[in-house]
C-alpha cells in the first residue's frame, strides 16, 4: 500500500550561538512598560528552568530565512538521493518571510519557495513551489498538504521545508525574546509502498479568544518608536491552551491511525518550551491512565531554542543522524508528530518509520 | 461522480476610487532614477491603452487585507447558504499580509485565515485555517489545494479567499503603480455530485531567471529613503513570459479535462493587463489554429485594476451576479480559469458550471 514516506531529512543550524549569559546586560520590561527589577542572574536562571533553553542560534546578519531553507533543503535532497528535478512540490512553511537584519519589512514576493527552488537550481517547471502560513505548526501542515496532493494523484515527491528567523522580529526588551531562535529543517516526502509512511493526520484551528495569544504588538520599551511591531506571546494563555487541546488532538490522531499506545516509540513535538512539552506528553499519556515512558520525547530546545516551523524537521534530522544521544529510530517504529502555535493552531500526524 | 463545485461567490470592492486623472500630478521616475519627461496626459493615456485600466480601487486607510477578506468571505458564505460551522477548510491566498496604511511592515501572525475565521465567528475547531503564498495565482492554487484535500478524503467544504492591498506596497514614483489595486474575492467550494465541478487542474513554477520578474526593490525616486522596498515588475519580461507559457498551460489543462475547445464558454483569466490578457487568449486559440471567439473573456480590469489574487474570484462573482454586461453562465458551461504571477508561477483549472 502506498503512503507518504520521509526518504530524506536535512537541517540548517545557524552559526551564531547566543547563550543565556548574553542576556545578562539586557534590560527587560513588562507589558505595562515597567522595567523588570529581578536580578539578571535570577531572571535568566528562572527562564532556563522553565523553558529548558541554555542557548539558541541566530542567523548571521547577511542571512535570511530562505538562505537557511536552501541549506536544509539541499541536505534533505542529498540524504534522499532523489534527482531534485523529479520533485512535484516544493513547499516552504514560514510566518515572517525573509526579514533582513537591517530592517523589519518582510519580503515574501516572490515566495520563499520560489527563491529556494531557484537557489537549488531546480528547473523542471512541473515542480510547483509555494509557501504555507499556519503559525508554528506550518511545517506539519505542509506535510499534510503534500500527503493530500499525493492521495489525490497530484504528485509523488515533495521537498517540505520549515524556515524562520525569529531573531528578526522579537522585541529584545521582552523576556520572551530569549525563547526564540532561527533555523530551518526539511524532509523529502515520497509516495511509495516501502512499508512505512503517514498513517493518519489531523489539524485544528481555534481562532476565538485564542487569536491574540500570539500576535504582533509594539515593543514593551516605554520609549520605543511608534511603528515597528514585534511578535508577542501571552505565555500563560498559550500554556493553558496547549495543555487543554494538544493531548486530545494527539489521542485523536493516534486513534485514527488504528494503532495502540504501546506501539508508540517516539513523540516529535514542537520545541516550544521544555516544561510545556513535558506537561503535554504527560497529559497525553494521562488520557490513557498511564505515565509517559522515559525517552519517548527527544528534545533539542536546550541548545537550539524555539525556531517555530523549523523545530520538528530539525529535531527529526538530528535524531536520524544520531545527533541526539539515546534516541534512535528503527524500522517499524510508530512515531507521533505534534505541533501548536499562533492561530491558535494544532496538528498531529502518526508515522510508521519505514 | 463527486467533484469540487463552487456553491457560492463573494467579493469586496473597496470604496476609494482612484481615477487615471488622479495620477496627472504624480511625478514618475524610471528605473535609473531619471524623471520621465512625457507629458502627464500622454503618459496616462498610453497607460490606459495598454492596460485597459481607467480606474482602480484602494482600501480605506483603516482597512487591511484581512478586512476585505472578511467581507468577501461573508458574502460567499451567504450566497452558498451553507452553515459556516460545517467548513473543513478556510484558505486565504495573499502575498503581503495585512499592511497598515501607516507603515510598510507586513503582519502575518496570526495568519490572515485565522483572523478571517475569528471575524466570521466560526468556532468549529475542525475548520482548519491557513494562508497560501504563490504570487498572483495564489487563489487558483488554494482552489487546487482544497480539491486535493477533498479527493484525499480530508474535507468536503472550503471557503477560499484571495485578498490583497497592493496600494500599500507600490512605489508611487513608478508608473507601474497605476496598474495595481486592492480587493478580495471568495468562493465556497464543496465536494458534491451535483453535476459540475473541477475537471482538471495544473500548475507550473519557473524560478530561474524568472525569479526577478516581480520582486521587492527600492523606490525609483532618486532621493528615496534607504530601507523600504516596493513591489517592482519587469513588465516586458512578464509579458514575454506569459505569452510563451500561459497559452500552453491552458491547452494542457483543457486536454487533461478531456473536453474539446468548442465546448469552452468562458475564460476567467487573471486581470493583469488587458492587452496581455487578450494576447494570451488569442495565442491559446492560435495553438488550435483558431481565432478567440468574441465574448469569451469577461474583464473587469477597466474599473478595478489588478488586485493580484483577488481578480479571478472577484470577476467570477461579478459575472455570476450579472454585474458584467453580456456575460452570463449557464448550467453545463465549460469554464477555464488561468493565472500567472510572481515566482513566476502559472496555473489553470477547467470547470463545469453546475
Amino acid at each position: 500500500m502506498k503512503r507518504s514516506v520521509i526518504t530524506g531529512t536535512g537541517s540548517c543550524i545557524p552559526d551564531v550561538i547566543i547563550r543565556n549569559e548574553d542576556f545578562l546586560a539586557q534590560p527587560f520590561f513588562s507589558e505595562d512598560g515597567e522595567q523588570i527589577p529581578t536580578k539578571p542572574e535570577v531572571l535568566v536562571e528562572k527562564f532556563r528552568k522553565i523553558t529548558g533553553i541554555s542557548e539558541r542560534r541566530y542567523a548571521r546578519p547577511g542571512q535570511v530565512a530562505s538562505d537557511l531553507a536552501v541549506d536544509a533543503g539541499r541536505s534533505a535532497l542529498a540524504d534522499s538521493g532523489i534527482d531534485p528535478e523529479t520533485l512535484d512540490l516544493l513547499i516552504v512553511a514560514h510566518n515572517f518571510g525573509d526579514v533582513r537584519s537591517s530592517g523589519q519589512q518582510a519580503d515574501t514576493v516572490p515566495s520563499l519557495a520560489s527563491r529556494v527552488k531557484h537557489r537549488l537550481g531546480i528547473r523542471n517547471p512541473a515542480c510547483v513551489a509555494f509557501d504555507v502560513l499556519f503559525g508554528c505548526p506550518g511545517w506539519n501542515l505542509a506535510v499534510m498538504q503534500a500527503d493530500a496532493f499525493f492521495k489525490a494523484g497530484m504528485g509523488k515527491k515533495a521537498l517540505i521545508i520549515g524556515t524562520e528567523t525569529l531573531s528578526r522580529i522579537i522585541d529584545r526588551y521582552d523576556r520572551d525574546s530569549m525563547i526564540f531562535s532561527d533555523g530551518a529543517g526539511a524532509v523529502v516526502l515520497e509516495w511509495t509502498d516501502s512499508g512505512g509512511g503517514i498513517l493518519s493526520a489531523s489539524a485544528l484551528s481555534h481562532c476565538s479568544t485564542e487569536l491574540e495569544f500570539l500576535q504582533m504588538e509594539p515593543s514593551f520599551h516605554p520609549e520605543a518608536a511608534e511603528g515597528p511591531y514585534y511578535m508577542k506571546m501571552k505565555g500563560r494563555k498559550v500554556y493553558e491552551y496547549a495543555l487543554t487541546h494538544v493531548p486530545e488532538a494527539m489521542k485523536a490522531c493516534l486513534e485514527k491511525s488504528g494503532c495502540a499506545l504501546p506501539e508508540l516509540k517516539k513523540i516529535f513535538i514542537h520545541q516550544a518550551n521544555e516544561k510545556m512539552d513535558e506537561a503535554i506528553v504527560q497529559a497525553f499519556y494521562g488520557l490513557y491512565g498511564q505515565e509517559a515512558p522515559a525517552g519517548i520525547m527527544p528534545m533539542c530546545i536546550q541548545y537550539l531554542g524555539n525556531s517555530s516551523v523549523a523545530t520538528i524537521p530539525t529535531l527529526l534530522d538530528r535524531v536520524r543522524r544520531g545527533g541526539e544521544a539515546g534516541h534512535f529510530l528503527h524500522s517499524g517504529d510508530l512515531l507521533l508528530f505534534a505541533s501548536v502555535g499562533a492561530g491558535m493552531n494544532i496538528n498531529a500526524f502518526c508515522y510508521r518509520y519505514p
